[in-house]
């Protein structure tokens, strides 16, 4: 194992995802370098040193010259029976869409918050990541899903994966999991990024659609066996969605949602950041509405919007039309006159003009072509709408 | 009454409005030449000298010298029969920012149709014209609303009506009707601009609503008497609100809407183009959602954003924002470690440093803190979670 691979699996390990200070240090001296420096707290900070010396003692390494070896074989040893493997910067299936988390890192203080690019994944699933990520897009949104969310990130997500994309989730209740489980119905490949260890399934509620990613997707986290959940590492998690994909959709979210944390990370990086509108009246689509006021952000309402949002130039949407109205192919002038044909009482060409408020020449000379097309007959007192007029009588478009 | 605004009428009544030839002339030699022009058949397309001779005729009008005197006499009859007045723009209430229009017509070939501003407006209701469009909005729709349309129409217009926006529609079935009532049942203004003459109300299901309109605000048409609506006329006519207004509101509109030909007025006149989101899965929503995707409209789903877009400088909406919670007075270092404390069984602060990825220090430094602000008690053997603890314990925020 090289010495990067060795120092970046022992430094996911022991400082928490995201940290900016770490990742400075490994830009600047290299990660073997860094290693050494956090475990001896050389160059550092205490709070640094600290957290790194509180790991060390919790997983029962000493601090020797040997530590990082120690610990990368307890890691090693782990990563075997549970059937994951660990991914860092140093393999040739990381994916290095990752790496522009140095920029949201950079711009952090936005964020409040450590972004760096993660050191290590644990991965469980067959596919290599950089297949799996290729041509992805994450959707995520609120647990407290509504039936109307359910029904959308179902929809979408069985689409998009039908279509050959890779639907990335955080593995939660409500939107993720819908999400998850439409990818799969489609016989598509999802990813569900966790907040956890890879050994546990959170929520238990989940456990069953998450074995089933591990098997026919992938299910991945920076964070070693054992961690629990918190709310700031979902928070952290979310980063990593927005960077593997080249977009986030938002399916529905409360005003306080973490959905739109992943939405500001993909804003950031220079994904597409997208929201389904939903009923003004729905609080779960709040979130989604107050990130559709924020320039730049598209609101989809299908999977072709959303696929000309990420996919190739050209993977255009086809424009929603009405059905085509044979009336459609009058030009204006014959639109206005035909406006102005009754239903039953006829009308002299004249009269027509007049109502029409075009010329009686004009009338006289479109009405015969409106006649031949089927539109208008014309009797002994002039012209009415023919019985099986194409024309559909409502004044109003609609 | 002046030569100018005699023209006027008689112009009104001549030609169907919105014509760019009429427009141009009246520009170029004044309203009174203009009128001798169109009625003696010089300088203009033999179609206008056609269509003005048809309706000369159809009014039982000769073409002497005396035809203009003649037709504006029997306008004037018929207005002081049908309570309502005549505005032109040689008149002080005429509303001027009508003469926008001018600007949509030098770029109307977008459109494919005339869109000069009227010659005149048949005037039903007290308020002068001026003074009810000050500050006034457009709200306009489907008129196959549903009910969350409705619901939608009447809340913004109630609301707008009684912050003292006057509501501007087009007095049609659906969201249109809704609105006016929404302002009504709030005691405030609102003006129906009809496709049709101000002596017949279309439809004859809205009447009522449209008389009580003329008795408390306004109604008003550039068409003369007897004119009947036709689609092409709901087009022509709904420049005019999109005109009157400082921004359209479409509530809900299928993908062929005619309100969507209002916001496209708004849009190119500079006023603001708004639309209501709803469910992508309506029908009725469709159009709004097309119109979302161009840029520059504006998503509203509060009366107090409408008024942040039409309104004065400083008339800011609120931002929408979640219950505060306790534990948004915390740091972010504070966060992470009160997130490692376990509800019951009590962690030692060297527990909680490697679960949170903080140094001993960090957390032997703040859980004192956390103690004294209700959120963690500790025990003989660590810290848990307070019972009453302020902290809600879903790890995952929404």
């Amino acid at each position: 194992m090289s010495d990067d691979r060795l120092a970046r699996m022992a430094l996911g390990f022991l400082v928490e995802p995201g940290s900016r200070e770490l990742g400075l240090l490994v830009r600047e001296v290299g990660a073997p370098e860094a290693l050494s420096c956090v475990v001896a707290g050389h160059a550092v900070t205490p709070a640094l040193a600290g957290a790194v010396r509180a790991r060390l003692e919790a997983a029962g390494v000493r601090r020797t010259a040997e530590a990082a070896a120690d610990l990368v074989e307890l890691m090693t040893t782990r990563a075997d029976q549970l059937g994951a493997r660990i991914v860092t910067a140093a393999d040739d299936e990381w994916p290095i869409a990752l790496d522009d988390l140095v920029l949201a890192s950079r711009e952090g203080s936005i964020l409040r918050r450590d972004t760096d690019p993660p050191m290590c994944l644990w991965v469980r699933g067959a596919p290599r990541l950089t297949d799996a990520l290729e041509r992805a897009v994450s959707m995520v949104g609120a647990r407290a899903v509504t039936g109307y969310g359910e029904f959308v990130a179902s929809e979408f997500a069985f689409g998009l994966a039908e279509k050959g994309w890779t639907v990335v989730s955080g593995g939660a209740l409500g939107v993720d999991v819908t999400a998850h489980r439409g990818a799969l119905a489609a016989g598509g490949l999802t990813v569900a990024v966790l907040a956890c260890g890879i050994d546990r399934y959170y929520p238990a509620a989940n456990a069953g659609v998450l074995e089933r990613i591990a098997d026919e997707g992938l299910v991945l986290t920076e964070w070693p066996p054992g961690t629990h959940p918190h709310k700031t590492r979902f928070l952290t998690r979310n980063r990593v969605i927005a960077a593997a994909t080249r977009g986030t959709v938002v399916v529905e979210a409360g005003s306080r949602s973490g959905a739109r944390s992943t939405l500001s990370y993909a804003r950031l990086l220079h994904r597409s950041p997208m929201v389904v509108p939903g009923p003004i009246t729905s609080a779960m689509s709040v979130g989604c509405h107050i990130e559709l006021r924020v320039q730049g952000t598209v609101p989809v309402t299908r999977v072709e919007e959303i696929i000309e949002e990420i996919g190739r130039v050209g993977e255009l949407a086809d424009p929603i039309q009405g059905a085509d109205r044979p009336e459609d192919a009058l030009d204006a002038l014959q639109a206005r006159i035909l406006d102005a044909v009754r239903p039953r009482l006829p009308r002299s060409a004249e009269e027509i003009a007049a109502v029409a408020g075009v010329s009686g020449r004009d009338a006289r000379r479109n009405l015969p072509l409106l006649e031949e097309l089927g539109f208008v007959v014309s009797t002994g007192s002039g012209y009415r709408l023919a019985r099986r007029s194409p024309v559909s009588r409502s004044p109003e478009e609609e």
